[in-house]
C-alpha cells in the first residue's frame, strides 16, 4: 500500500506552533511583520501573493504589501525594497516573481538585507547555506525536509536522487540533503539515464517543472516520492510525477496538490518569524 | 593500461599562459600582485605559502607577503586584510589555513573582498559560485575542472561521483561540475555503500582526507580516477586513492604527487589575474 503525506495537515501544524510563538512575541510587543512586494497584474502571482498574506495575517503577524505598476522602473522598485529594508517592523522581504521582463530581478532580490531575506534567494543567503551559517533558507526546499522530518523518515545515511538542480529547489535542496548526511544523487535534463540515477534511491524528490515525468519504472518499490512540482491542466492541478501508477508500488507519495505546496507557505510563515527573532538579536547586540 | 594524468605539466603550461598575458599586461602598466598572509610558524603552511610566493613571481606578478606572530590577535589579523583590501596595487589576497586556534577564521576569510578573493571561500564568493555569477571559484576544485578540460573528457551527461563533501574541495567542486552539465552523486562519512555510488560512474574524484580509501572495488574498468588528497608518509607523499591497485583497471589517473597538488597552485596565479582583470573593470566603471 502508498501512503499519501498529507502535507497540508502537517502544515496547518506548522503555522499552528508559529501563531502560538507570535502570540507570546506581540506579549512583549514585537510582532513579526512580512511586506510582500508585486510589480504589475499577473493574475497567478496575485493569487500567490494573496495566499501569503493571509498565512501572515492568520499566524497573527503584520501584513505589509506594497503593489508597484507593471511599468515600475528598476529605480522604484529598489526604492520600495530600500524603504522596508530600514522599516524596523518589517521583519521579512518578499520580492514575487517573476518581474516584468524589463526588470533585472537578480539586482533587487540582492538589495534585501540577509535578515529579512525570507526567500533565502539572495546571494548572501546562499552563501550562507553553502558554507553552513546561519541564514534563511528557501521555502520549498525547507518544507521539504520538514515534511521528510515529520514523517519520521530518516535522512542521515538514506540514499536520494535529486530530480532537477533549478534555482529554487533543486539546488538548495541538495545541499541542506547532503547538509542532514543523506547521499544525494543528482540528475537533470542531461541525464541520459534518469532510472539508473532515481531506481537506487530510498527517496526520490523530483522538482523539474515537467509534467509527467517520474513513473513507476524510475521508483524502487517502497522508496518515498516527494514530487515538487505543480502543473495547471483542464482537471485539475498535477505534479512531475505521475502518482497513479505508482501507486501500489511508492512507500509513501505526496499528492498534488496537498503535498509540498502547502509546505511552501507554511515554511515563509516560520522564516517571517525567524527573520523576526533574528532582527530583534541584531538590534540587541551592539554594533 | 591506465594512463596518468601530468598535473604538473598542465599547471606549467596554464602557468606559462598567465605569465604571458601578465606580460601584456605589465606593458600597459597593470602589474597584478598576490598578497598572502600567515599567521604563526606552521612549518606545513610556510612551505605551501612559500610554493605559492614563488608562483606568482614567476609568473610576473607582485608578491606581497605580510607575517603574523602566532600571538596576533584577531583585531589584528582583521587589520592587515583591511589594509590589502585598500591597497589598489594588491589584485587578490591569500588568508593562509590553518589559523592559530584563538583566531576566528570564518569572520577573517569574510573581511576579504569579493574581488580579491582568490582563494574562492569568502561567503559572497560560497553565493555567487551557488547562484552561477561572476566570481572566483575555489583553486583545487577548479583545478581538478581545468584537469579534465586538459584531458579532453566531456562533463555534460557523464557520471560523476563525487567522494568528500568538504569545504575546500567536494562542497564547490559538486557544484561545478553540476553547472557543466555532469550528473552527480555525493558520497561522504554517512554513505553505507560507497561502491554503490561509486561503481557506476565515469569519473570518480576523490577528497576525504582518508588515506587509500578508494580501491579496485569502487572503480568501473574504464573510469577516470582523480585524486584530491595528499598524505605525507614515511615512503613519499600519497593519496586518498590506492593508485597501484587501479593499474590495469581505472582508465586514467591522477597520480600523488604530480596531479592534483600542481593544479592548485596554477589556479591560484589564474585566479589572481582574474582579480586584476576584475579589479581594473570595477575600476574603470564609474560608481
Amino acid at each position: 500500500m502508498t501512503s499519501r503525506i498529507d502535507g497540508s495537515k502537517i502544515a496547518r501544524r506548522i503555522r499552528a506552533s508559529v501563531a502560538d510563538r507570535v502570540a507570546e512575541a506581540a506579549r512583549s510587543g514585537r510582532v513579526p511583520g512580512l511586506a510582500t512586494v508585486l510589480v504589475g497584474d499577473d493574475p497567478a502571482s496575485a493569487v500567490y501573493v494573496a495566499a501569503k498574506r493571509r498565512a501572515v495575517r492568520e499566524a497573527g503577524m503584520r501584513d505589509f504589501h506594497r503593489q508597484l505598476p507593471e511599468r515600475a522602473t528598476q529605480l522604484e522598485v529598489a526604492t520600495v525594497i530600500d524603504d522596508l529594508a530600514h522599516n524596523p517592523d518589517v521583519s521579512g522581504i518578499l520580492l514575487q516573481l517573476p518581474l516584468p521582463a524589463h526588470l533585472t530581478a537578480a539586482a533587487l532580490i540582492d538589495r534585501i538585507p540577509v535578515a529579512k531575506d525570507v526567500d533565502g534567494l539572495t546571494t548572501a543567503s546562499a552563501g550562507r547555506l553553502a558554507r553552513g551559517e546561519r541564514g534563511l533558507r528557501p521555502c520549498t526546499p525547507s518544507g521539504v525536509i520538514e515534511l521528510l522530518d515529520a514523517e519520521g523518515i530518516e535522512l542521515r545515511g538514506a540514499c536520494v536522487a535529486m530530480v532537477g538542480w533549478g534555482e529554487l529547489v533543486g539546488r538548495p535542496l541538495t545541499q541542506l540533503l547532503l547538509r542532514r548526511g543523506a547521499t544525494v544523487s543528482v540528475a537533470h535534463e542531461f541525464t541520459a539515464d534518469l532510472a539508473a540515477v532515481t531506481r537506487p534511491a530510498d527517496i526520490v524528490v523530483v522538482a523539474t517543472g515537467v509534467r509527467g515525468l517520474v513513473g513507476p519504472e524510475h521508483v524502487k518499490p517502497g522508496a518515498t516520492v516527494i514530487d515538487a512540482g505543480i502543473h495547471r491542466t483542464s482537471s485539475g492541478l498535477t505534479g512531475d510525477v505521475r502518482a497513479a501508477e505508482l501507486d501500489g508500488i511508492a512507500g509513501r507519495i505526496t499528492p498534488v496538490p496537498g503535498g509540498v505546496g502547502p509546505m511552501t507557505i507554511a515554511m515563509l510563515v516560520v522564516n517571517t518569524l525567524r527573520a523576526a527573532e533574528w532582527g530583534a538579536e541584531r538590534q540587541a547586540v551592539p554594533a
